[in-house]
Formats: C-alpha cells, sequence, structure tokens
C-alpha cells in the first residue's frame, strides 16, 4: 500500500473495541514519530503512554468536566456544528481506548509546537499502518489534565491520543479536491 | 518499504540539484497532506506552488534581509549551534530548489496550526516516497514574506518548503533512543 492509499484509509475514530493492542505495535509507532524533523533537531517530543484502568477513568473525569463548562459556553456556529456532529461533552472514548497516549512538547526548545505536530501527522499515519485508530483529541482544560500527570513545567500537553482497534461506523469525512487547496504561482 | 524504513530514511536537505522533478509527484504528496484530520474538518491548509525563477530570486531576497537581521541578534547557545552547524544568513536553496511550496494555515479555523502541521507531516513522508527531498523553512521575516504572496488576511504563512532532489551530502541527524522519550504510565 503507498502512502496515498494509506492516508486514504486513515480517519478519525472515536469508539473503540475492548481487545488489547500489543505493545510491539504502539512502540512501532513512536519509533516513527521520533523520526520527524525539528527545530535545531531539538527532538522536544514526550510520549505518555496510560493504560491502567483507573487512571484513565480518572482522567476521563477531569476531562469531561472541562468538556461540560466548554459545552455551556459554546454558542453559534462552532455549537450547532458539535451538535449536528452528534458531539457532546461525553468523551468514553477516554477510558474506553485500550491506551491514551499523551504527546508533550518542550516549550523551551525552538518551534516546538510545530516540530510535536508533524510527529503526530508520523505517528498517524504509523498507527493506521497497523491497523490502529485515534483522535487527535485535544481537551478543554489542558493545565487541569496536564496537572494530573504531572510533568516538569516546560513540558506543554497537545494532545491525547486514545489508541485502539476500530468499532466506529462514521465514515471519513470527505476532504476538499486539490484544486481547492493549490494554488500555483 | 514499511513507514519506519521511510521515516528513518527521510532527512533534512538544503542542497537540491537542479533537475526538475515531475509536477505529478508534487501534486501527489499533496493529495496525502490533504488527507490529514483537521479540527472541525475545516482542512485549513492552502498550499502554493512557486517554480518561476524570477519569482524565487525575489524570494530569497526579502528571506536573506530578514536572515541578516536574525544572524546580527541571535547570541548564546543558539548562534553557537548555528555557527557549528555552519549556517548563516544566505539561503541559496530557496532560488536553487525547483519548487517552493509555501504552506498557509487560515487562522479562522480551530486548532488550524496544529492541523496543518499534521499535514506538513504527511507531505514530508509523501514526499519521500517520491524520492523528494525539502527542509521545513521559517522564515525569520514572515510577515514581509507573506505580503509579498499577497493572500487573505486570514491566512499564515507557517512554513516554506523548497523541493527537489537531494544532493545534500549531510547525514541525516541522530535521534533519541525511545526510552528517553517515552515514559509508561
Amino acid at each position: 500500500m503507498n502512502l496515498l492509499e494509506l492516508a486514504k484509509k486513515r480517519k478519525t475514530v472515536r469508539k473503540f473495541d475492548s481487545k488489547m493492542p500489543s505493545f510491539e505495535d504502539i512502540k512501532y509507532a513512536i519509533e516513527v514519530a521520533k523520526e520527524a524533523p525539528s527545530g535545531k533537531n531539538d527532538q522536544p517530543w514526550l510520549y505518555v503512554l496510560i493504560k491502567d484502568d483507573n487512571r484513565k477513568k480518572e482522567i476521563r473525569k477531569i476531562c469531561e468536566k472541562g468538556e461540560k463548562t466548554f459545552y455551556d459556553n459554546s454558542k453559534g456556529e462552532l455549537r450547532e456544528w458539535l451538535d449536528k456532529m452528534g458531539f457532546s461533552w461525553e468523551k468514553p472514548f477516554l477510558s474506553e481506548a485500550p491506551y491514551l497516549l499523551f504527546v508533550y512538547s518542550n516549550m523551551k526548545s525552538p518551534f516546538s509546537k510545530e516540530s510535536v505536530w508533524i510527529s503526530i501527522g508520523y505517528l498517524l499515519l504509523a498507527l493506521e499502518e497497523k491497523g490502529l485508530a485515534t483522535v487527535t483529541y485535544t481537551p478543554s482544560n489542558f493545565n487541569e489534565i496536564s496537572n494530573y500527570i504531572n510533568l516538569s513545567k516546560e513540558y506543554k500537553l497537545e494532545v491525547i491520543l486514545p489508541i485502539g482497534y476500530s468499532i466506529d461506523p462514521k465514515p471519513k469525512y470527505k476532504r476538499k479536491d486539490i484544486d481547492d487547496v493549490l494554488i500555483i504561482k
């Protein structure tokens, strides 16, 4: 399978089977991710892998508290879109996915955010290659959930990736045509 | 070749052959990039491809003006690193690479920066798959160079990717071991 086929196949997934993926597959995806380029080659990424059920439940509880506030305050076009898509403050994938992978950036490094999100791009494709699914979940209360993990202050939480096998029937959202995103000058 | 082999092979390149890559290969890489997930599926990316020699020369001139100021002002650890690596304000790759690909994010979209950098991650791997090389060049004077391209104000320039075949003898910089970037909790 070439990269275009892999990228087209890869979709965002929010419902996970309880079947535990092999740790080797998760490790493989991180081995790929850490090959990304980075500012000053600082490799400002840190990946924290969680599989303990109680810990995942606590994380879900903290995130859902933030989501409730976010949903209560969201209005207009965004709120309409959220309702239309069937999204709510409930994030069952945070306790149901076999793994949660927290991805951090070291804020002391130049272009740390950019570098870490390149690495997340690599990671998404590598998970897909192993038949694994995820969603780039960005909590509403980043600080609170970051405090729960309790890393050194220079690390900023960028995303939580729940990882497992998909049982999500939702199809991949459509992409624009290339002519709508590519300008030739 | 699996994704890990592809990612390990991919290195940052700053010296390019004058041989023109096929437009189909560039298009392929963008087809891959636009499959990335994005906040609200807004697909907030815009790719502007430039191959005109005079335009590339002008871009180089504007960027090097910014680089001169940056190098004059850079001190301490960063400056030592730049000198050690043999970097200077001169950016010949901006006129020598057959193509320049400007990547923009639409600031009106949620998580536009994150989404666009995932897409850049996809793009880097797709270029490598086609035997093409690039460097994620972030100019010091983003605003000035962005004005030169003259897109609508909501578009923010994230990176310039010079694209071509590598003639860069520099090896890939070493990556940390997985145990230094992965924490199991």
